[in-house]
């Protein structure tokens, strides 16, 4: 077995080289919610911390091959559908609204969710965008 | 309380009226094998039939809020994160390939979902897409 | 493909007509806090409350094919089996009381969901049930 | 901590016995699939066979305080919510109908659920009801 | 069908007798927390509270097939990947530093559920072992 | 925010470096099975065949903090919860096998799991389980 790789990455990096290009997504998407998270770790799983920035962001987020927006559209589907994620959700619907997806759109996402996850889970996702919409003083168009 | 409603939308229809035009979106969205989920009921529940095509697509995929391969990108993460979706995952690669995004953006999202659901449902939504891709005659780049 | 509809329903209606059928239904079924629940949507998915009532209740719940305490049967069910449902057992427990269910039956059915569910499921939603017979001054024979 | 039995049972049983009482309720809820289910578990968990006899049936199933065709209502909202269970759908959906359940209350059952699960879960099982009456010659009325 | 039992059980036991049987595995393996468990259920499911103790703690529990330490990591397997199972976490991340799994070991079962369930549910149940872990005392390695 | 990594690994690595190490235990957990499923994503997602190997089994797996078996006492747990995984479940029930788990503790593990998932979990879970025994020509004691 061979390994196709897609990109051409023959650089070496360390441990911690991952780590930062990691930050630098986290930081770009998440923002301060995302820094808190992996805080909130490091007395109890820094390694936890570490692959959510090292892995999730630096090798996942980081790819070009589809748009910021476009992957908090399918991270919303999935965190909407999986349920018991809403600390999870308010980091995410941030997300959303960071990389330019409006308020609409990321209600309108949710209400698309009651077809395929039922109504409960939809209306859980959207109380959680009414309370970030809320600290943000953001809303979507009446 | 008053029905505060985001479209003014005052025409009456009737039960065969909304079918009607959740078939014109289901045929845009689905194509074939959208139609054939619907004739599956026919003899078994052709209320379910009725609902999918005019809630789910008459009612609510309908709505210019959003895009219809951002409907795709919700969707394929709430498949995804379900398990268990297989045919509806078929379905939906169909339509997220018919609505504009390419097998590269599916196998991102894909890729994507592993962060939030974990490899095994990863591995299984990618395992339909190849199935899928076959059929077409598509494939990402390699 | 033709559309065998299972009853003739060729009166037209419109938006807000399916709306009031569904509130005279929600109205009977959950009553107050079932009410709260859309109301609460009024600012953030205005649509999804729509759903809710129109749809939801309007189209489903109001179908003669399935008896109201019935309907509540299967939604315990499932609501149990979801987890992290708990604002909506709460609403379908008291729901599940309003229509002819008694508490001995509601907590027999919670405790038929440990064979299918599991401990954890049943046991998260016998808490909302302590809560809700609580609230409603309740309880099932000692 | 006292144990407040809502039944008086002071008979002691062997385990034996247990698993004898739970067979007579199993052979009346599910008939002849459901010991199949046991008999495929002999070589390889006869101990899982064992509790599925003597404590699901005998000791959950067997307790008078809910309906047999009520239990199969809660088991269709469970199974058809927990998604993966097509081949616990078919037993149950079979007991459905043994216990009294009409084909028309189970199709209206899985049409309820699309509202609470999402139309996949929902399509899911119907396509099992509709494989399950088409080995029992029955068929919901057109 | 014959029963095919892995072990010779032809004691006679009486209902109260399984009870106090299950109360000793389940004092040994939950402690404190466990008991206060089925404490909440006297009012509101008392059967509920018999099943847990007798069959989960006196059927399965008290088998010798599975060392305490091996069931507590399933569990923690199980209750990770099911999601909204934070109280029966807190009560098992107890329960595996009571039968001899370490907070390093424990930590790192969440870390590696991260692999098959997720970052969303390997961060929440993570953040009840930080929880558990500051009410005991006790931490991992730095 | 400092990252506290609990091991010191300051070595530079390619991404074929991670590759590497990742195939090597891989090969010692998984087997043969491992590489197919590395190998079917050849062509439609040669990048999550990489994650798998690089991330899943080189940056996780290859942990000291807790003993393969251990780990595949907690896979067992997530994968028969999560349902609709059974092609996962054939890998690592084989997985379980291949780093000193008995047949009767894998057994045992599923019967553990009817307590926390519910029985068809356990029940789908165990006949994956007879299948690997089957071809491994290997079972349970009787």
């Amino acid at each position: 077995m061979s390994e196709d790789t897609p990109t051409d990455t023959t650089a070496a990096e360390t441990r911690e080289d991952r780590f930062e290009r990691g930050m630098e997504v986290l930081d770009r998407v998440d923002g301060e919610v995302g820094r808190k998270v992996v805080d909130s770790l490091a007395d109890v799983s820094p390694e936890l911390g570490h692959q959510v920035v090292a892995w999730a962001f630096g090798d996942i987020y980081s790819r070009p091959e589809l748009a910021p927006r476009d992957r908090q559209l399918v991270t919303l589907g999935m965190l909407t559908a999986l349920g018991g994620c809403e600390p999870q959700l308010e980091v995410h619907i941030n997300a959303a609204l960071n990389v330019g997806l409006t308020p609409d759109e990321v209600v309108e996402a949710l209400l698309h969710a009651s077809v395929y996850c039922g109504m409960p889970r939809a209306l859980n996702a959207t109380a959680v965008a009414k309370k970030v919409f809320a600290t943000r003083g953001t809303h979507p168009k009446p």
